[in-house]
């Protein structure tokens, strides 16, 4: 049993996907096993807030993918998780292909400021994300560093934070298409409705 | 060197503060060494967003304890930490004095739906965010059980919605006394001010 493979390059998970996506995260700089649990963070956070997928950079793990594909299986929806591919050949492709980057850190533009700007452009946005240390090529690739407060606070509230403002709340009303399981909000206590089990 | 302690029950730090603070998090379920890094992003979030302080329940992680303080020392502000209060303890003490007790949960109303009435009550809120299963007791304690969407996400991501909507947006405009770090808001690159060097 592999609870966590080794760092493979060349390694590419679900490569189906390409720039027809509108809005997707590359997560930088995420070590194995350290950042499972902050990465899983990042991805479910991207998905349930609307985002179409996330690379994983650089690196394959396959307890984060477990993970998140399980998520996926059980509560519905498309999103996806891509991993392994060097970071450079993402941004590389991403431009090439006319899409834009909005790296998230605490040094960028206040999210108000640029906000305007993001969601005027009708271009697909690549939404980088890193643990610790992230490389100046990244900051001059990126067309907005945004920082969702000028202060240390973590990639999964940023991600959250910049989400909700740029697709306008919309992780309100969102619905996952073949969800096994809904949760039926509640007052006090837990609901849940087994969907596979009613369509049987 | 301690790089974590044990779990004790007997230790409180900090003790000083009480519900003189308006908004303040009750962490539950936090183990040792597993959740260092999310319960950090926790406080973090928690800080740069505006809340008083954070109650870690039942345990004393002095790891986690020396990563926040020394943020607060650098970036300033008044944002404490207490550790060690078994939480049943926290919520009757919290209810006691006539404030009232917030759990984000995936099986909780919408936040939209519920933060109306929250925002209309004037009095203390704690503000509860578990990791992985949050004993029932605590579903029955709140008087809101909040979803920031009924998808599995992150704590630290609802955490960041419910301040958000809770403050408006107030973590924008933030200022920290006694900083001695200032990141300036940049396009391109890093820019930070020294303040305790100016100083001198």
């Amino acid at each position: 049993m592999r609870t966590f493979s080794a760092s493979r390059a060349d390694v590419t998970i679900g490569r189906e996907h390409t720039l027809t996506e509108q809005t997707v995260i590359l997560r930088l700089g995420h070590r194995i096993p350290r950042d499972l649990r902050v990465t899983t963070h990042v991805c479910l956070t991207a998905r349930a807030f609307g985002a179409d997928g996330l690379i994983l950079a650089d690196v394959v793990d396959t307890a984060l993918e477990k993970t998140i594909l399980d998520v996926c299986e059980r509560f519905g929806g498309n999103f996806w998780i891509r991993m392994g591919e060097p970071w450079r050949h993402v941004v590389k492709e991403w431009k090439s292909k006319g899409g834009e980057i909005v790296h998230l850190t605490a040094y960028g533009i206040p999210l108000p400021e640029a906000m305007g700007t993001i969601r005027a452009s009708p271009n697909p946005k690549l939404v980088v994300v890193g643990a610790e240390k992230v490389p100046g090529e990244v900051f001059e690739a990126a067309i907005w560093n945004v920082a969702v407060t000028n202060q240390p606070i973590s990639e999964v509230s940023a991600l959250a934070l910049f989400l909700d403002r740029y697709f306008e709340g919309k992780q309100f009303s969102l619905e996952f298409e073949n969800a096994k399981l809904r949760i039926i909000p509640s007052a006090h206590g837990k609901k849940v409705v087994n969907l596979s089990e009613r369509d049987n």
